[in-house]
């Protein structure tokens, strides 16, 4: 439905910019939301973004479309605009977005827009910028309901009709002691309910979730998803209430995080490249093939070791794709199961053991079920027992060992906290190969006594 | 953070479930959050898990306790339930949930439930159940706050306090005409502000964003992500509004489905397997290696048509692996940037040539680069011109086409409207396999002149 929709804007906007219809394309682009054009933008070229976006006259919707963009789009949009543009752009914006921004801009550009803000958003955008990347104090945002804990129910209704037209959230109503730190939460419902007079202490929720600016953005979205809430407010050290970080933020966040792990891996970096250059795109995937180039240069140097035996028995190569291809498929499966496992919590570090055997015991029973099949295969193609027997016995092996290491790696990554995304894709596929191939003619030296 | 709080609550019911620490073990349960008792369940024992259960008083709890578990965990918990103890968790919790529990349920009992389920709460459920699985009408809610469009603000917050208490998000104000047609949404904010006698047509927001109950989940969970919005309305054919879908249960959508697609990836299933039996996961991901096995198959009966080739110059088989390890990881970054970007709206259905034909380029650089090193290896290895340069040319090709098949399965798959997430991981992978080989000897039979 979305792509419909999307199909036929893009289209309409493609034919009108091929004949620079510029009235007409003035009056789509004003007529449509940020979020649709942002979509069609995708699949449109620098010079064509660059004219839309020239034609729209309301600059929030200028600001909520950039925000949509990919990283690298945005970075050349930005290049051709001076500064005084993008600061109008960033007056509109809600300052934790500013931040993200600011920080994707060169550094002279992003100081000399920083110095031309106005003075009050621009001191907010500093505070944010001094939290750590991807922390709940870079993504919060400011302007949330604090009301006094001794204010009656009257009073609190009276600030928030006067002051509070452009909080984020404004269902939840945080309550402050004196000191400003974090003592419940209330709600515009429950305010309207009590008897006017009562004061907010005596009937706000004091079971409140909060976290602090330091903590990781993927713990902060994992909170909002299990409490259900809308918003999570953060504090300071001194449970000081400095902002909130709400759900909107906590679904982008769940989808970049979701993106980084599948790409990682797949040994394809940790952002998406689609949209980028094939050069960089070229140098981002680069290294984490050497892995697997340097993996398979060591099994060659390991089948260098057993030229004697293939010299006498060269059908054995027949099965060689066949057992390292099971092992790294095995593999691939343990490691993604523990890897997303990790991520959504449904595994646990501490259960290490139980996890990893459980692997072991799959890849054992898968291990002999295939190895039984493409075993039947071996002899059957070629009708020497010790070909059969030595396939079968070096599949089993194979796959059991890579889902032994498919689990045991992430799980190990996890315990030492790296990222366990990393150990997945090239590292296990690579390993299984290069342990499938010495097992396979190990087995087969041995048992055909070679 | 979550994880050493979880930590120390697992550890100490644990404890206290050796001790036989009834009374303690029922403090404990009872005051804390169910959320946290989730996390922990997935640690105990059913028979733990069954015995915290029946300490727990509050059958509200309960119920959220139980939603928040996986599946199969559920479906053992139930089986010891007697009809009448579901009947009562069932009362207590949202109806949504409930129809997504009761397609858990055996059918026998989830019959008996719905027969002995008090009169209008069995009807909505049954009513959601008619939708189609994973639609915007199965996963909707239906206490939203609906409003006539004739009404005055003043009516409207009376409407409000008297009769919505228990809406799920009384943020939105739906507003509807005389047939229930969707026409417009407000605010509790707005209608504070505005002077009480003015109707609620003359301010509400008649750009609303809805969709129709057969929309697929997904799609309903971009929409909330890219327009931030906290719920969606559901309307029927008419344009009747029949429930709303909200911003917690888009946060599971997406989840899921990233679950899901990480899976499938790596040919595991679509399910989260960690916390089946080992036969339950034994099964379910044997069907997913087949296809790995035969294409292995196929590559030996391929690599037995040049057995002459392999006689006279067995050094040959020290590359395989390398070979078609380089391609299969590249094809899997391939697939992976093409599956993900799909699925996340970066990459369009239609922009299929420009999408392969840039992976085509990065793989043939990528292929260049690799092929250039592994050749150089060979030369120093074996000295023999030949075979280096037969390395080298063979690399590339498998890189470039794996490369090719990477990005184009996925795009045919989406095209053809086949979930693309299944092209990836085994298939192509094991598709590379077979190339890598016959591109490998094919090349080295020519270039060595046998």
């Amino acid at each position: 439905m979305l792509d419909d929709r999307s199909k036929i804007l893009t289209d309409s906007l493609k034919r009108l910019l091929r004949r620079g219809a510029t009235t007409h394309l003035a009056k789509i682009v004003n007529k449509t939301h940020a979020t649709d054009l942002a979509v069609t933008f995708r699949s449109l070229s620098r010079t064509n973004q660059r004219k839309l976006l020239n034609l729209i006259h309301d600059i929030e919707k200028k600001g909520t479309l950039l925000m949509e963009l990919d990283e690298d789009i945005l970075v050349d949009l930005f290049e051709g605009m001076d500064v005084d543009e993008i600061v109008k752009i960033f007056d509109a914006l809600p300052k934790d977005d500013v931040a993200g921004l600011l920080s994707s801009l060169p550094e002279e550009k992003s100081d000399a827009v920083l110095k031309k803000m106005k003075g009050e958003g621009a001191e907010e955008i500093e505070d944010l910028l001094k939290y750590e990347d991807e922390t709940a104090g870079r993504i919060m945002v400011t302007d949330f309901i604090a009301l006094k804990q001794d204010m009656t129910a009257k009073e609190a209704i009276e600030q928030i009709q006067k002051e509070h037209h452009e909080a984020e959230m404004p269902f939840y109503l945080y309550v402050v002691d004196e000191y400003g730190k974090l003592v419940g939460v209330s709600s515009l419902r429950q305010l309207v309910l009590v008897p006017p007079e009562t004061p907010l202490k005596e009937f706000m929720t004091t079971d409140v979730v909060s976290v602090e600016t330091s903590v990781d953005q993927e713990e902060v979205a994992k909170l909002v998803a299990q409490y259900d809430i809308l918003a999570v407010p953060v504090v300071d050290e001194g449970h000081r209430l400095v902002g909130i970080v709400t759900v909107d933020d906590v679904i982008d966040v769940f989808r970049r995080e979701a993106t980084e792990d599948i790409l990682k891996m797949a040994g394809a970096g940790e952002e998406f490249v689609e949209t980028k250059s094939v050069m960089k795109s070229t140098r981002i995937r680069l290294p984490w093939l050497f892995a697997s180039c340097v993996g398979g240069i060591i099994a060659s140097l390991i089948i260098g070791y057993y030229t004697g035996l293939l010299n006498q028995m060269v059908y054995l190569v027949a099965f060689m794709p066949v057992i390292a291809g099971m092992g790294g498929n095995v593999g691939t499966q343990s490691s993604t199961i523990v890897v997303r496992g990790l991520a959504t919590g449904r595994i646990n570090i501490r259960d290490i053991f139980k996890v990893v055997l459980k692997e072991l015991s799959t890849g054992v029973i898968l291990g002999i079920i295939y190895g039984l099949i493409v075993g039947l295969v071996a002899e059957f193609r070629y009708s020497t027992g010790g070909l059969a027997l030595s396939v079968g016995l070096a599949l089993m092996c194979s796959m059991s060992v890579a889902a032994l290491m498919g689990a045991l790696l992430p799980m190990v990554f996890a315990r030492v906290r790296i990222d366990p995304a990393v150990a997945t894709g090239p590292f296990v596929t690579t390993a299984t190969d290069i342990i499938s191939v010495f097992f396979y003619f190990q087995i087969a030296a041995t048992l055909l006594k070679i």
